[in-house]
């Protein structure tokens, strides 16, 4: 019987895996002692660093059953899908795991600013380094 | 009198600023209850995502100060210099910070593989969705 994909069903149980975590086919996520995983996410036209976010299994489901990238809100304790206020969605081109399996790395098409600042990337400060400490300066 | 800068005195207080977290131009890193703050990494020639991984105080300070790539290590419990024992160092180019300064970038000159499995990014299985759950492709 071919049964379709559900939430429950998405992942690999991770202490029942036969081959070593770096070199499964089977993809079992770790999520942390709060249900996250942080997720970094990378523009598909131009390859820059947007934003990172957290996931938990919800998030990460949803992400993969429906192309949208979907987040946990630490601040405010809710799934949220990307867009969903702002209109500045994200279609997931696709989706990497690491070595360890306990990161994600989505390369999406990025609709407008990643940043709730309204600025492509969250990423727009860089860190300087002087004598009286570290200064950030806008890029 | 001019002082040398020592990792004491690299951060701001976030509590002291007076601007809102994403306008101002000083550096108020947030780590986490366990004192961590994820850093993605960068390769500064291909812009190849290499890996994604965590530093505490120390490890930021010592990357700020030294211009070589540190973290902590979680499973191990110990700060380590990327490519300590690899030789795989990491000499970083660039180091940006977000939004709401929880997360932080590092562009580096990656020398040798970032991964631990000899690969060159960590990230080198892609999650794809089938009827029987996720599985991962090697790429």
């Amino acid at each position: 019987m071919v049964c379709a994909m559900t939430e429950n069903s998405l992942f690999a149980d991770r202490n029942a895996i036969d081959a070593s975590i770096e070199e499964t086919a089977e993809f079992a996520p770790k999520f942390d002692a709060a249900g996250l995983i942080p997720a970094a996410v990378t523009d598909a036209a131009t390859g820059q660093f947007l934003m990172l976010a957290y996931m938990n299994a919800e998030a990460l489901s949803k992400t993969l059953l429906t192309g949208d990238a979907w987040y946990w809100s630490r601040s405010r304790q809710k799934l949220w899908r990307k867009g969903e206020s702002s209109g500045n969605s994200q279609s997931v081109r696709e989706i990497r795991t690491d070595c360890d399996q306990d990161a994600i790395l989505l390369v999406v098409d990025q609709s407008g600013p990643a940043c709730h600042t309204n600025r492509r990337s969250c990423f727009y400060r860089i860190v300087e380094s002087s004598e009286a400490g570290a200064v950030l300066k806008f890029s």
